[in-house]
């Protein structure tokens, strides 16, 4: 029997770009050394929210609230905006899911930079919709560009990340600012700020939630050490948010992980000591790849990209050689940026065993 | 600005049926002294699962695994399938989303029974199907009917849940392995089974993965006491379970419901002490029932319908005045079946705090 799948799951790949590091350990036959991949923190979550989670596992047996309504509120007021704007997810790429399917019917275009976050792309596909793509200009996603694209195609959908993944640029409030001043009628703006806390100040433009053309991105997988919660939020004009009603799951965030989110937020200590520990983390990673001839990109992220100065064939090959000596890193998609491998802020451990590995691997890549 | 949502988006309906008892409980200023309304397991999860997710709340930093290998072929094992033939996801409730997402083209007609769960009706509706529905029989759902539907309209997929939920119904292996044997061409049989661990023997047709018209989806929200975990599985065959890797969220499952759910698998001791809370609290509800002059329905399930005799707004008054003496229960939506309330399994001092409450409330409502 032959399925009767949709038209648009019929076009849809069959294979999908999803490895996440275990897979590579099992098919490796041992574990990973540093794990230096994913942009996790290393320096993990909050020891409250740790305890917070370990306390409401007994509560496992409980469905989490579906309104969310402790953290909507909680981060309603740590953002300064009312909690109608705010809407807690299962993860941005979760969110991302939701965004594509309330607004991305089949053939409907949407409007990416060549090389960005690819789940946003996959959750696009999924709904049918056209992806159209500017370069990057200079390791940056190009606003200007951007716009124009949108304008061209009547772009339903824009995404910018700021900072950006996989190359840690970013932008100032003001650049972005003008960026969403510009979003033409019809298009909304996705700003993934999945990095901000790690970016310099002046880089996030004022949250307003009175204006209709952006929806912002927040999540707890970085900088809050939660990603095995699958915990994001969304900040946007209240009727925009509450539209999400209409298709979320909405009994689908963990219940530990409303508790966990919910302390991490609260510990601003532990928060500014893993701002800290990643941008020494990222001084840190440049120093090893100074010592080994090549440069980094300035990072307003957790991670850093590394030039290795040739093409992406080499950079692969630098790549595969660091994942055969046990430690996990990743690299960009596509050319220019695929010169480049990503190397996620890691304890001083874990850049120790990067640091041992990086001559070889380049040795080997050669 | 208005959003230029999809064409099935702007025709949801913005309103949406998921209240959870949080919600009723700020509402009502006080929290619940009963929690027997969303057929949780009041007897809370297995203690090695407990402590499988307190040890792996300190990895939460790390994203879960997006095959869900271990827990996969745990799966896999105790059910006697291969590992391509098991899906785990975000609780059934996720799954069906999914399984809407691959099935349901705007327009499609989906068949169940009217008054099934809604919320397979829900993710139909975000995909634009039209839901076709035959009536309860005797209240059970009807599996002749079904197909007979299901062929009328060339359904692409037919729901059943056994046992059933709201009214806690069940039918033998026997017929429902006539109804999968039955099921026309071009039909997915979604057979839910998220209570079959409380259900008679001689209830569960065999798994055979090698069968492409049904898809099984079970849960360790019921039984396994994990609901707030969101952790759900999918058996079937290999081609259909590998097509939703098209379109799931891969990193979506949260690593410490994967640990949880491994821990609470193995926990074999704690499942069947569960099933036997569960079975003297089913009588104990009936007792409740009996000396109140009302009878229940007989179940399979974690919840008892009881019958309140008369019509579904007498009902509704008695479900009303339960909810105003602290005890969380829900009902059916729709006639006959909503002369009945629907009362999970409580700990004995759930279920006194019930049988307090129960004679106030009838006199209440009458």
């Amino acid at each position: 029997m032959s399925y009767r799948f949709t038209p648009i799951v019929s076009e849809l790949p069959s294979s999908v770009p999803f490895v996440g590091p275990e897979a590579q350990e099992r098919a490796r036959g041992r574990a990973f050394r540093a794990r230096l991949g994913a942009n996790e923190s290393v320096f993990g979550p909050s020891p409250h929210a740790v305890r917070a989670m370990q306390q409401e596992a007994l509560q496992a047996w409980k469905y989490g609230d579906p309104e969310n309504h402790d953290l909507k509120h909680a981060l309603a007021e740590a953002h300064g905006v009312s909690p109608d704007s705010v809407l807690v997810g299962e993860g941005i790429d979760g969110l991302f899911g939701y965004t594509a399917r309330l607004f991305v019917a089949p053939g409907m275009p949407v409007a990416t930079s060549l090389g960005a976050y690819p789940t946003f792309n996959y959750q696009v596909a999924t709904c049918g919709g056209r992806i159209v793509t500017v370069p990057y200009r200079d390791d940056h996603e190009d606003p200007d560009a951007l716009l124009q694209l949108a304008r061209e195609h009547k772009a339903v959908l824009i995404y910018l990340a700021n900072p950006d993944n996989p190359m840690g640029s970013w932008w100032d409030a003001g650049t972005v600012q003008r960026m969403i001043d510009n979003v033409p009628d019809g298009t909304l703006l996705c700003l993934d700020e999945a990095y901000y806390e790690f970016a310099p100040s002046g880089t996030v433009p004022p949250i307003d939630t009175g204006d209709p053309r952006v929806l912002r991105f927040r999540t707890f997988s970085k900088a809050h050490g939660l990603a095995g919660c699958r915990l994001g939020y969304a900040i946007g004009e209240a009727q925009l948010i509450k539209s999400f009603d209409k298709l979320r799951n909405h009994f689908g965030v963990n219940r530990i992980a409303q508790a966990g989110g919910l302390a991490a937020l609260a510990d601003g200590e532990h928060l500014n000591a893993v701002i800290d520990k990643v941008a020494r983390a990222r001084s840190r990673i440049a120093e090893i790849a100074g010592d080994n001839g090549l440069s980094t990109l300035p990072s307003a992220t957790n991670f850093v990209a590394i030039d290795c100065g040739r093409d992406g064939d080499y950079a692969g090959r630098v790549l595969a050689a660091l994942v055969a000596r046990d430690v996990f890193v990743r690299m960009p998609g596509v050319a220019p940026l695929n010169r480049c491998i990503r190397v996620s802020a890691g304890t001083d451990e874990d850049l120790e065993v990067f640091a041992a590995a990086l001559p070889d691997a380049l040795q080997a890549a050669s």
